[in-house]
């Protein structure tokens, strides 16, 4: 192999016209002329032209060169003719005169095709199901697209490494065989062999052991580190994903917020993106679930929920009015100059029947503004000073279009607006492309009601805005938490917390939790002890790696950019993983399976 | 939290004198004077004198501290009177004169101590059991040295990353949920819940998907990774470990060569050591065999194996006579220069009888070369010939002993001689400090004789030196394989080879380790299907991460580079690791404990 001399394909420049080069790849498209054969030769860095002239000895055995055969060829780098310049190459205005040729190796003709460019320089059409895709990953992943989401997600996450290493950040390995949780219920388990019947657990964050380091004085701590979570199936969740976690002492939530910001700039500045805001704006939760509806608000367009409660107080529109005399609310909202396409028809029948009872409501209100008048199914049940109040309130003008949903279930108003508008705005194409909106989420609820209690809406070691002693349920339900989620176009991209560093806090949140003395010490006791040993005030938080590359490269999917993912049945194609195994294999782990 | 204004302990310098700075950190120590109060403060960057004055309104305060509570400290930096100078400390020359003084947490009595070193400068001993350093793992890692392993730790692994990332090298994570191994003995296997009955494994390496990403073009791929081995419990190992996992297409061992030797310089630069060769040498696996009784020599210091079997062809010393009608073989060594060291009573009891037996040998035949003769307990049995042939054959001079082992069983005299050769040589204290001898050791056989028949000796994808087909058992066993070895200092720090990527010659050594049809394509179909699509030529290597910063460090135990090990009998005493679960959590797994 004589690699020291070595050209990548799609890095050539007319600088070396006249040179000879060596260059290693695969044949992504033969064309033959009869006269003269082409191929196009790719390697990991693009493709390059390569000509072969029948006088070539070698000539016969370019012509056997088949789409995927493994190639050597060495070739003078030459410019092409103006009239045969492909403008859609990198390479165009080159191409390669073959001086010799060594077939490294041959191959079966793919179940696709992997080339994604035709001689002319034209698209080929992909349309391969994905079980196929995972199925002959390896040859998905020869396709130039994906091989760019695994390039660029490796240049990505070195800028992150690059980027903490340089703000006094250390890399640090915590364990993947630890300890199953209390709320193990989603813990992949792994039995132990030396010790029967015991078994470790995979983590779903390293968060007790990053909290560890804090205490063990280690002062600024990150790991790109792989996530296991034994979810339900859903589409687009990986049993299997990776997080930048990160920990520091002596810091506060804007050390958070500054060493985020020139994080997020950096990574889009990589891909081109140089239009996010200095400082990321901040956004209560409470605001963020009044105007958008959920915790993640998507800020690259407006449409917010306008509560209009009060308007109809006393309203004599009977849906309205028993909604509201049993405590109900009611919040719209603008659907902007979006009259012209959403006819009478697409608003009743598509989504006040359709899509609105899919996302758990009995029921939308709408009305378009047109000819200056509120027009509806409805309307005529509203009175003039109604009307008036909601164009008002609704800064509703020609065009729009006004929709509303009441219930008496506040969480779930605010639940269908908030999925409803992300959806319309999808479909009404108002969404400018390229944009990316972050803010930052805070003051999130410490507790939240559960089945059994109190729950905490982020985990347990999530430090309160306030001192917590002594107080009641009621009371512990509005204390904030020192808490902050990272939100980019609607998606939580990261989400963290400045943490308890008093063990006497500690136990008052277990406690506050329903847990007994006995049971903390049994679920918790190890932490709770080092918290006694000087423990810096400390805090952190983990970014979503598999979502926010996908989202700085631009894929529908995190799959497009995960080398090797399970498929949405949590299996893998390829290797038929995971699959059954030897009884000696259990026997020898003290296990059996279960009568199924 | 002001952490704007940090200044580092360890890193303050004269530069600073007159500032004030804003310090956090432990108290390593403190030394009340009644007048005055000093602490020693700790950070991750080192370790400063503050000293507080009586009429500060916070001394009250002060007095109060105790080791490892957490502090900030506001305060001035002042130059130490010259006979105050700590010449033990960075900071020696300066004190911080506090201005300020809050407790941010306090600490219990710690188990053991977490100060190095005394006021004085004076080394502290440490002397605690390592169960006990691992229950208190966040304590012990608050110690001076311990922050170095892991800050240290985390600076080779980034030099590991520039380096291969500027060779064009990408990193690419390779699933951690996959599939069990056919040999998969160790595998640690992860029961799926959605797919009852199912099982996941956790990768022993990422060898075949590494291999699949050369099938897809990748080109040159790394990681730094975890991988498991459920092992037999033994004092040095971990279940779990990390490597840096790399390979390459379109390469010979040339340029793993080139790439490691260029890598393995700038790591062993980083701790200040320049000495290494600047290529490193090669031994063939025969020759370290024959010289060094193994496959990793610690090239550091001579005593090489020397046969003498035709020496001893016409001897009438008993026990040689009968070994060597047996067709067994002599070899020895010369322990150079240590027959001072060595009296006859350690080279009979300790070595002859104690050592040797316990490395699995019957005896062991000495010599001391004292006043220009040869003199033991048998050398009367050898003729004046074969004593000077020894003397000749040994290099042996006055002040030498030799010693020999004899038997029937070649390997067993290499595994002896081996061990033998290493463990005197450390009690000899001839191995030089801070030394290092890289070298690759090439040409290992592909083929051993196992239990079932033949047994790759690396695994079935490291690719024969020459063409196997046809061959039989015996010329198999005569093969060569295209791997090497990277050995420093007798240990072995990684191991790779060139991969076979013809899947004709896969089959061929499927069928020659004594797979059927249907076992290929049972355990290995999608691999070799793979190959068939246009497989690169390609090769790679995988370095042992633990082993290799242990001795960067010069460490003894891999365990002082690993932030949260696992003792030596697999266990985590700090979380309590693996440990029983709920038979709920079971019941979700589809699996139950069998009888213990």
């Amino acid at each position: 192999m004589n690699w020291q001399q070595r050209a990548y394909c799609g890095e050539l420049d007319s600088a070396q016209v006249g040179q000879t080069v060596q260059l290693f790849g695969w044949v992504d498209a033969v064309r033959d002329h009869g006269h003269l054969l082409f191929i196009h030769l790719r390697d990991v860095s693009g493709i390059v032209q390569v000509v072969f002239h029948p006088e070539a000895p070698f000539y016969a055995q370019a012509r056997q060169l088949r789409s995927e055969f493994v190639v050597s060829i060495v070739g003078e780098v030459k410019t092409r003719a103006a009239d045969t310049v492909n403008p859609h190459l990198n390479t165009g205005t080159l191409e390669i005169e073959a001086k010799s040729l060594e077939i490294l190796n041959q191959a079966q003709t793919p179940p696709f095709e992997v080339s994604e460019k035709g001689f002319s320089g034209e698209v080929l059409p992909f349309k391969v199901d994905e079980d196929t895709r995972l199925t002959y990953r390896y040859l998905d992943l020869r396709r130039p697209s994906m091989q760019r989401h695994l390039v660029e997600r490796s240049a990505l996450l070195k800028i992150v490494r690059d980027y903490l290493s340089e703000a006094r950040f250390i890399e640090v390995e915590t364990p993947v065989l630890t300890k199953s949780t209390p709320e193990g219920a989603r813990d992949y388990l792994v039995p132990s062999r030396v010790h029967a019947g015991h078994f470790y657990a995979l983590p779903q964050s390293p968060q007790l052991f990053k909290q560890l380091l804090m205490v063990g004085g280690l002062d600024r701590y990150f790991q790109i580190v792989k996530c296991f979570r034994d979810e339900d199936l859903r589409p687009n969740r990986q049993p299997e994903f990776t997080q930048v976690d990160l920990e520091a002492s002596f810091i506060d939530e804007t050390f958070i917020y500054s060493l985020l910001e020139g994080l997020i700039h950096r990574l889009f500045a990589h891909t081109g993106v140089t239009h996010l805001p200095a400082t990321f704006p901040h956004i209560t939760y409470d605001e963020s679930m009044s105007k958008y509806g959920n915790d993640r608000p998507d800020l690259r367009f407006g449409w917010e929920l306008v509560e209009v409660t009060d308007v109809f107080k006393d309203t004599s529109y009977k849906i309205f009015r028993m909604i509201l005399e049993t405590g109900g609310m009611i919040k719209g909202m603008n659907l902007k100059g979006q009259a012209a396409k959403l006819s009478k028809n697409i608003l009743q029948e598509e989504l006040a029947k359709g899509l609105i009872p899919k996302l758990g409501g009995k029921g939308m209100t709408w009305m378009k503004v047109e000819n200056g008048q509120l027009d509806s199914n409805i309307v005529q049940f509203f009175s003039e000073a109604e009307k008036a109040a909601l164009l008002s309130r609704m800064g509703a003008e020609e065009g729009d279009v006004l929709i509303f949903v009441a219930d008496q279930d506040r969480a779930l108003v605010h639940s269908i607006l908030g999925q409803f508008r992300v959806i319309m705005a999808q479909r009404c194409e108002i969404i400018p492309e390229n944009t990316f909106a972050p803010c930052w989420v805070v003051d999130f609820p410490l507790f939240e009601n559960s089945a059994h209690g109190l729950g905490a809406v982020h985990h347990p070691f999530t430090q309160p805005q306030g001192d917590i002693t002594g107080l009641d349920r009621e009371a512990l339900l509005t204390q904030k938490a020192r808490a902050y989620d990272l939100v980019i176009n609607g998606e939580e991209v990261g989400g963290g917390s400045i943490r308890i560093h008093s063990w006497t806090q500690q136990e008052q949140i277990f406690q506050a939790l329903g847990y007994t003395q006995a049971q903390i010490e049994e679920r918790f006791g190890f932490f709770v002890r080092a918290l006694k040993y000087g423990t810096p005030p400390h805090g952190g938080l983990a970014l979503g790696v598999d979502r926010l590359v996908g989202m700085l490269l631009g894929v529908a999917s995190i799959r497009e950019v995960i080398a090797f993912p399970k498929n949405r049945m949590a299996y893998c194609p390829l290797t038929e993983s995971p699959s059954p195994v030897s009884s000696e294999q259990l026997n020898d782990l003290h296990i059996r399976v279960t009568e199924l």
